[in-house]
């Protein structure tokens, strides 16, 4: 019996991987009245004078929105909102369990964008953050711009950002293990989907903090069509503002010529689109981050025989995998903490830089700490609410104390 | 301290009376691979090409939306939907307590009607069925109209069908206990809000069963302005309905006038709408149902001493209380055992005969069953199973036997 079948049977079996629990029994007519009615007329009472307060007399501030339209299930496509529900529910299992975070599994029937951000609008008073999953480019990132400036809680397109802080704190390890200076890289961005440009516009913002204060040397972001530079075709309105910001020496031409100089590979694309002669075109020692998934731009036996210095790749049996796995539940858990309004780049940022910090000398098979350990989580969490607050994002609570405000 | 001051401090402690839970624990890389990815694809797979198995695959079958735009609060009104959260959260702690269902709650943001409807549309692949709670009149019969049209899962507005189901049963129980027939009582019904409209609709519906085989002898809805019959003045499109389907005798005039003749009061309105007085110009043993809260139409003692056989109120310390707790666990969950598309009629009505006959001897301190009690939900929903399965509104699931059909 292959692990697909069995798969299938645990969900058969279980119905669900998540469920609705109560955290109080309901005994007598005393509870009843307590719980339910006239009980919660206070509770109400109490937040129609002051709307803020549903964060602390209801789930609300600690629940988080996993929304998905079913346009790009992870690994096989536009399946539709049913489809996507084994993958929410996944989802809000591991928000509970690393994070004590109730994720709520919010699949959507749409078939126009705007429907897709007119339903978060409207289910947005249940939740403290919204995190948008499995939505395809490039209407994730419209979905995701319209939802940012009308809510005033945070939303996220993890499949962007989640991957994205994860790559970033591999390259950092990276940088440590082989005594590279992230300032002094070039970087070939190969795959121009929602992964590619989310972690081509991370880079750029490291230079909004003082620990690196400048982005790295050169980032070229490449799509199936070569190198994206302004003024080339074939660019949609994601790709276009990418050309804005990188790629200034409009470097141009087969991936082979392109290579050449560069320090990392970062495949967000297709399968094998790498090979052992493209990668001794790079520099010496390059870093390979090979995220295709099932099988990734290279092999990691076949990086490293063509002189990687350090290879990484999407999958599970990866000592060193890429996933936002390690990052989501952290990343909720502080902006919540900090009743965050929005999680911006700074927040992100040192979300890497904490993943990145927990591996005290990070090596070929130790890159980065693991994604089940609930230190992983804690770390990432205090980083990204120390960040709230020092951003000014975080809402300070009604006579509370601002929690290790740093 | 007063309860209201304890009620506001438990909500306050609880920050949620709900959470979402797992159903299985994540230790390894192989249980994050079965949960999560590249698990999740196997159930998705099966879901993209039969989009039913959603039911089965995942907590969809079990779960029930709890719907809310919070334009009446039970008892505080238009308070907004983050107001409406602390009601939701009591619902889906009784709905997981007493039946075993995920109930999510789902405050919803919206301006006009038909953003209501929109937003539930758009989230109806999360769950097996919707209840609808606190929504003013007509807006209510809107909604749940329009709704119950375009989906195929079970769309009911509590506050009206539960009540009403309740009413139906005290109904049921006091002429049991006074040796009246159902099919001779003249009926009051004061009050046209959604409770008033949704009893007298379900009366009328006591014919399509063979159980009864007629409705009550005569049905009167007053509002404020008197009895309702058609033609007359400031009708709304609900009160429109109900006066050509009631009243066809065209009794008008003063109340006191009205329920001369009357054998049955029912109160959805206003404190203190009855008196003795009224209660002296009604047939001889009359039943009183008197809803409004927290003053009823009549109290018990008045009720009582003015020669009634009979007053129940919707009071939490009234032995007889007439409440939608007593329904909706069970009502639900006969409606999902049997993948029902919808609730009828029928199904309404069993819900009440099946709460009437778990009281063996009624009597004015024992009329009803306990709300609390999990053996009521169990006859309410193997009632309700069945009435499913007898009107072929239950939708057999792919390879399982059709439990208990009846």
């Amino acid at each position: 019996m292959g692990p697909e079948v069995r798969w299938l049977e645990l969900h058969r079996e279980l119905r669900g991987k998540v469920e609705t629990a109560g955290k109080v029994d309901v005994r007598s007519r005393e509870d009843l009245a307590a719980v339910y009615f006239p009980g919660s007329m206070e509770p109400a009472k109490a937040i129609f004078r002051n709307p803020e307060l549903s964060f602390q007399l209801t789930a609300r501030g600690n629940s988080v929105a996993i929304v998905s339209d079913g346009s790009a299930v992870m690994g096989i496509g536009n399946v539709g909102p049913c489809a996507a529900l084994p993958v929410l529910e996944g989802k809000a299992l591991l928000f509970r369990q690393l994070a004590d975070i109730n994720g709520v599994p919010v699949a959507i029937k749409a078939r126009r964008t705007q429907e897709i951000v007119d339903t978060v609008q409207s289910i947005s008073p249940n939740f403290a953050a919204v995190d948008l999953e499995d939505i395809s480019a490039p209407r994730c990132f419209d979905v995701e711009n319209a939802l940012r400036e009308q809510m005033n809680i945070p939303v996220l397109h993890d499949d962007q950002h989640g991957t994205a802080i994860a790559l970033l704190a591999s390259l950092i390890n990276g940088c440590r293990m082989t005594g590279k200076r992230l300032g002094d890289l070039r970087i070939l961005i190969q795959g121009a989907g929602y992964v590619g440009i989310a972690f081509a516009k991370l880079l750029q913002h490291l230079g909004l903090d003082r620990r690196y204060a400048a982005s790295v040397r050169e980032i070229v972001v490449c799509d199936s069509r070569g190198p994206i530079y302004e003024g080339r075709g074939f660019l949609n309105r994601a790709k276009e503002e990418i050309a804005r910001r990188t790629n200034r020496s409009r470097r141009a031409g087969p991936l082979e010529s392109v290579l050449r100089g560069m320090d990392v590979f970062v495949g967000a694309s297709a399968a094998n689109v790498l090979n052992a002669a493209l990668v001794r075109a790079m520099n010496a020692d390059p870093i390979l981050l090979a995220l295709a998934n099932p099988v990734p731009e290279i092999t990691r036996e076949e990086g490293y025989r063509a002189g990687a210095a350090l290879v990484c790749t999407g999958l599970q049996d990866d000592p060193n995998q890429i996933t936002n796995v390690l990052v989501f539940p952290g990343l909720f858990r502080g902006a919540l903490d900090a009743r965050a309004y929005e999680i911006n780049s700074l927040m992100k940022l040192h979300a890497a830089y904490a993943l990145a910090e927990l591996v005290r000398e990070p090596a070929r098979d130790r890159l980065l700490p693991d994604p089940l350990d609930r230190a992983t989580v804690r770390a990432v969490a205090a980083a990204v609410r120390n960040a709230a607050h020092n951003t000014g994002v975080a809402c300070v609570l009604g006579g509370e104390p601002q929690r290790d405000a740093g």
